[in-house]
């Protein structure tokens, strides 16, 4: 169960580069190529003339064109043309919103009449020079929603990530959870401590010391249907923490952007977004390199939590106040889907003469 | 759903010529081996003692014995001989009428009491010096009525097989189809044309020019249950084409036997019988690996276009001219189906009192 | 379908030296690891707090501390701690009696309230310095009592393991079944044969002539619920056989502990283990890594005929003399799954008002 009338990443624009990119999103197989003027298109992955995968086609004069017979399929659904045949009457395959933006491939799986521009999350470091960013993209065989929880509790870092940006302190600092509309942010400060490895490298990138105590912060931000951004960074202590002047600091934005596949997988994007030595290269990527490798050490868990859920579907779980963030989520994410299928609801009553 | 009173191939001989094969046939496990006499025999592929794999033992004295407890099976089903034991009571498994011919192994997975030798096709390429062949077999996940359309509508060729045997001008010539009885025949000619690279090599195989204008035929002939015979072949222009004297072309059989694993694989035998330089061995591996390379291609898209149709039962396909080959070949092997179910529906009024 | 309320071997104590062991048995996925006192342990693999597999984690002060977000449990499946949590009220999980002995860790599956130490079975061997032992495991999918059969019925070494243990004469001499009981014997001898390889390189093992005439036995016990120890030997023949001198022979104990993982899987522990040369470390390798092999040479038959019996469940197979000692083992085993399903039969009774 997942929200479907909202924007979820679903690929980069270098996915589909040389080739149009398959990808299932929210149970919907689609593909993706970049079809008349350059534009991205996402479409139903099935020819209409024989149901192949529109995906092993190519793009020719913007158009896509099947690689089993040559119907060539137009952004909008219907065939353009096929060799020696009258397409006028071809059924039409299912378009979906997309758009491209912040450096990211957005994609509407739902309603089609709802999707809206304007609800495209903002993302202002994606716009700025002073800003650079890296990330990458893992599948992982859980629901999208045991990812959110990973991401609003981030005690799993002492745990998981212990050699990298865990650290026990973590465990001791009290969290704070708060819902503000559809935005749930929890946080956590840690003043006067050592940094770990991750960090400590972090500070040498940005020419700091990195042998003495920093304040350290991290502020989980959820907003629908499933993106966390976390505001984490370190300062020299005393100097304010999260608060402090640029040159005592070293922070940047953990991007998480979970898209389901299905009910039991998902893509997800991740990154790092960093403002200082934003042209250093080098440092992106070694940056990246360092976030893939601790975020991988997630997979194993996620997977075969998940694997112990269906086991166990009737087990209700602890809801502690580390797990705040992700059961507030989670009710947001509830709320959406409810409001989905109020409408169908409707609609079923009506035409049982209810 | 496939007929399963006809005869499909099931191997050639060389798959058992070291030891026992294990392979099913429209859902029937069967074993092949050669017992007395050097005969292939082809049983059910479970010993009847503690339904071990019959596959799994060997040949003595023409007999297969189980590589379990040395239960010694004849070729029609009833146990011979086990140590120490007397088996006279010992169940019966089935035994599937079988032949050698051609070079390939035919197998009857239906009731065997309607096994028939004269319906196994003549092949007439098969038994003359004149003729070479060469083939191969891949195992492709799709219902066996997708290999038949494939190559039924040879337009594929200008996109699957883009850079050895499509080209253009396959989409543009007119495709010609009528049915003869139970025979379903496409056609297609293109004059005056270049030969694509394929074509350009066996022109060259047999002698002639590669660089001048050609005709090109494709000549598909579909018989139940599941095998095309394709002639195809290339001419110097203007000297008749398909019926050119025999020193201008290049030509060939295309030769597909399509046999049903079970309801969503097959066991597809390729090959290419062709009446030029029949002595020349070199040219018959070189020209096997470039057909396999190219029959190759095909995998894929039958792979995913049979996902995409089990997403998708209920959507209806179009049917184009260059579909009504294999709509034929479908209405021809439905026609077979529903023969094989009457008597077994007649059965069933019978018993049930109506 | 097995027996629950029973010992089984579920590892050697190796498996978790350096993490905890994830192990299913008889339908439950339990973490085994060593606690306080350096005790194993055996619990449910399932964390109360999110799911997670507990085996993921690492033992602390003899606590298992999950890897995600740092519960600590204990023993008796109740949370021992959590950083910054009260943990009194947390759901317990699931606890097995678990007991190290013989080198081997045996677990209770089933109704901990009749777990009872007095029915592990003795194993003299295990506790004897004149003994040596060597053995492995080896996971395969099929029905444990499929693998009951195979070694209560030996007639198939002389087809699966004929290049090793197997020999004609096994097949010719008469088999003798009896039932102790709950114990199954099945017994063979064999008088004035040459050894097969394996046991002339024991006879060479033991200082002794390999190349005379020896007398040969085989005694299979089965014990419930599925523990098959067999005594093998080969003496120089005359000299008594089984009862022959130590100095005249090389005898030993097969061992096999067979433990369902679920219906259709098990974890087989295989092993030797003998009274001559017991010092001999390299001999005890050798052995094991041959009868590594031959016990390999089984995994595909028994696989195989898993496979053909879940198609095939309707079919009654063949139970001659040489079956008898599977299939009273079987009797056994169908006697005690009764047993404990009858209590729970009666409680659905009374529930149900009858």
């Amino acid at each position: 169960m997942y929200p479907k009338n909202t924007w979820y990443v679903a690929c980069t624009p270098d996915e589909f580069d040389s080739k149009p990119l398959s990808r299932t999103i929210c149970g919907e197989p689609m593909v993706f190529y970049r079809g008349t003027d350059n534009r991205v298109v996402a479409l139903e992955d099935f020819c209409p003339h024989r149901g192949a995968p529109l995906s092993l086609g190519f793009v020719e004069n913007g158009l896509l064109v099947c690689g089993y017979h040559g119907l060539a399929m137009g952004r909008d659904g219907h065939t353009a043309s096929m060799p020696n045949q009258r397409v006028q009457h071809f059924p039409c395959i299912k378009t979906y919103a997309v758009r491209e933006r912040y450096g990211f491939v957005w994609v509407w799986p739902g309603d089609q009449a709802q999707a809206d521009d304007s609800l495209i999350p903002h993302l202002h470091w994606a716009e700025s020079p002073d800003w650079a960013y890296g990330g990458g993209l893992y599948h992982i065989g859980c629901d999208y929603r045991l990812m959110v929880d990973n991401l609003m509790d981030l005690t799993h870092e002492t745990y998981v990530h212990a050699s990298s940006i865990g650290q026990k302190e973590i465990d001791e600092a009290p969290v704070n959870t708060r819902v503000e509309g559809s935005e749930v942010i929890t946080s956590r400060f840690m003043e006067n401590i050592s940094a770990p490895p991750f960090w400590r490298a972090a500070l040498r990138g940005n020419g700091l010391a990195d042998d003495v105590p920093v304040d350290r912060w991290q502020i989980c931000r959820f907003t629908p249907p499933s993106h966390v951004l976390i505001e984490v960074g370190v300062a020299h202590a005393g100097h304010g923490g999260y608060e402090a002047p640029a040159q005592y600091k070293a922070g940047s934005i953990v991007v998480d952007f979970i898209t389901p596949e299905n009910d039991t997988s998902i893509w997800y994007f991740w990154g790092m977004a960093r403002n200082f030595k934003a042209d250093d290269q080098a440092l992106t990527d070694s940056i990246r390199e360092g976030q893939g490798k601790i975020f991988g050490e997630d997979l194993e868990m996620l997977e075969r939590q998940q694997r112990n859920l269906l086991r166990h579907p009737e087990r209700a779980l602890l809801k502690l106040n580390i797990d705040a963030g992700g059961v507030q989520a989670r009710r947001i994410i509830e709320r959406l889907i409810a409001a989905e299928q109020a409408p169908a609801d409707a609609n079923l009553l009506a035409r049982s003469g209810a």
